[in-house]
C-alpha cells in the first residue's frame, strides 16, 4: 500500500505541475516580474499533498475530470500565496521555502506580496471556469468554501492568532484552534471540495469532514515534532525556530511523546472516519501513515 | 444637476457604511485584531465613488436591490485592499490613508497584509451568496470579472508597472496602459457589474464599457493634476509625491494644461458613451463632471 501511495502522490505531484504551468499566466507585458515571481512560487516544488487530498477524495467518490484538477491548482495557487505571505520579513521571517529562497529573497518584498495576492486572485478566477464542474452551484459552492477556508474563520486568522500566541499562554484549546484553522481549513477543503465534485451526499460530506479534521490536526503536530526532531536539510526550510521563538506548539504542551501519541490517536479517528468506503478509501487512509511518519 | 449628484453619492456612502459594517466580520475570537484592522480601514472613509459607479450603472438599467448594495460592499473591500497593500513600507510607503495613520502605522505590517488578504478574500466569498442575484451565472461572471480586474492582467499588474516604472522611460504608452490596469480596471469592473446586475445587453455593455474607460483615465490624470496643485490637508494624503519621486505621471508628460485639456477631452468622450440612455444618464454624466472638478 505504501508504494502504491508514493506512487499516487507522485504523480500528482507530476499532473499538477502540468496543470499549474497552464493555469498560471505566462510572463509578458511590463508587469511580467509579478508573473515570473507567481511561477517561482508555485512551480518545481512541494509535495502537492493538499491537491493530492483533493484529487483522491474525488476519486474515492468515482469522479475524476480536468474540472478536479483545475480545482487543486487552484487550491495550490491559495497554498503557495499563504507560504508566500508568511515568510515576509513582518512576519515569519523565512528565507528559506522549499529549499530555494523565499519569493521576497529571490525577487523583493514588493513583488512578494503582489505574486501572493495574484495567486489568490487567480484561484478564485480558475473556480468560475466552465471546465471545473457543469452546474454553476457547484462552481460558486467551492469559491465560497475556498473564500471561508482561507479567510478570518481560516487560514488567516490561524496566522493572527500564530503571529500573536508567542505573547499568550500556550494552552491547548488555543493551539488547536490555532492549527485548525491554519492549516488544517485549508485541508479540510481539499477533501470536502473534491467530494463535492465527486457528487458526495451529506452523510459522505460528514464522513470527509471528520476524516480530514483528523488529518490535519495529525499533520500540525507532525510539524512541530518536525520543528524539534527534523533535519533543516530534509526539511528544505529551518527547523527549531517555532519551539525556540516560544511560539504555541503541540510538543511545547505534550512533550514530544505524548505529541507522538496524540498524532497517532488522530490518524486511527481519521481512517475510522472513511471505514464505509472498503478499499475505495486505501490510498486515503495510506495518507494518514503518510502524514505521520513523514520526515519533511 | 450637481447637487443632485452630491447628494447622490454622499446617500451612497452613507448607504455603503451600513452594508460594509453588515458584511465586515465581527471582531471576536483570539484572532479578532485581523477583523479590527479590516474594520478600521474599510470604516468611515473615502468617497466610495467605486460602488458610487456600480449602484448607479446598475439604476440607469432600471435596477436597485439589496444584491446591488452587497456587491458594492465586496467592491469596496477590493479596494480598500489595494490601499492598506499599496500604502505598506515595501510599496508605495505611505503613513497616512484617508487623512487617517494607514493600517501598517495603526496596526503593524503583519496585520496590514493579513488584513488586506482577508478583504480580497471576502470580497469573493459575499459575491457568492444568493442575495446578489437569483441567478448563479451571473454571480459567477461578476466574480470572474472581479478577478480578472484585481489580477495580474488588472488591477495588480498596474501596482507591478507603477513601482518599477520610476526607473522606465516614461512614454504615454506606458502609463496610460499603467494606468488603465491599476486604477482604471476596478472603475471599468464597477460600471460593468452594475450593467449584469441590471440586466444589460451587449451593445449596454459596450456603452458602459466605453463610458467606463474613459471616466477611468480622466479620474488618474485628475489624480495626477491633484498630485501637483492639490492641497495635502483636503486630499488627506502627501501630495507632490509621485511628481517628486519621479514616477510616470501624465502631468510629466503633457505638462499641466496639457494634463487638463486630455482629462477634459475624457470626460467629454464618457458622456457621449452614455448619450442613448437620455435622462436615465444624468447622474453617471455628472459623475464626470465631478472626477474633472474634484480637490481630492
Amino acid at each position: 500500500m505504501s508504494g502504491t501511495f508514493q506512487t499516487r502522490l507522485a504523480n500528482i505531484a507530476t499532473e499538477m505541475e502540468t496543470v499549474l504551468a497552464q493555469v498560471l499566466p505566462e510572463p509578458a507585458g511590463p508587469q511580467k516580474r509579478v508573473m515570473e515571481a507567481m511561477r517561482y512560487a508555485a512551480l518545481k516544488g512541494g509535495k502537492r499533498f493538499r491537491p493530492f487530498l483533493l484529487v483522491e477524495a474525488a476519486r474515492m467518490m468515482g469522479h475524476e475530470s480536468l474540472g478536479v484538477w483545475h480545482a487543486a491548482a487552484a487550491l495550490e495557487c491559495v497554498h503557495v500565496y499563504s507560504l508566500i505571505h508568511d515568510d515576509l520579513p513582518c512576519m515569519d521571517d523565512d528565507d528559506l521555502r522549499r529549499g530555494k529562497p523565499s519569493v521576497h529573497k529571490a525577487y523583493d518584498e514588493a513583488l512578494a506580496v503582489l505574486a501572493g495576492d495574484a495567486l489568490l486572485t487567480l484561484a478564485f478566477e480558475t473556480l468560475t471556469q466552465d471546465i471545473i464542474h457543469p452546474d454553476a452551484k457547484i462552481r460558486l459552492q467551492l469559491i465560497s468554501d475556498l473564500a471561508a477556508s482561507s479567510g478570518t474563520h481560516g487560514m488567516i486568522g490561524g496566522q493572527v492568532i500564530d503571529i500573536t500566541a508567542s505573547q499568550t499562554q500556550q494552552d491547548e484549546a488555543l493551539i488547536t484552534q490555532l492549527q485548525a484553522l491554519k492549516t488544517g481549513a485549508l485541508m479540510h477543503y481539499a477533501v470536502i471540495a473534491g467530494g463535492r465534485l465527486g457528487g458526495a451526499s451529506r452523510d459522505d460530506l460528514r464522513n470527509l469532514s471528520r476524516f480530514a479534521d483528523a488529518l490535519g490536526l495529525a499533520f500540525q503536530i507532525r510539524d512541530d515534532i518536525l520543528d524539534v526532531e527534523g533535519d533543516s536539510t530534509a526539511m528544505g526550510k529551518h527547523t527549531g525556530k517555532d519551539f525556540g521563538l516560544g511560539k504555541a506548539t503541540f510538543v511545547g504542551v505534550h512533550g514530544l511523546l505524548g505529541a507522538k501519541a496524540k498524532a497517532k490517536d488522530l490518524g486511527e479517528a481519521a481512517k475510522t472516519a472513511l471505514e464505509p468506503y472498503g478499499h475505495k478509501a486505501d490510498i486515503l487512509k495510506a495518507s494518514v501513515d503518510f502524514v505521520l511518519n513523514r520526515q519533511k
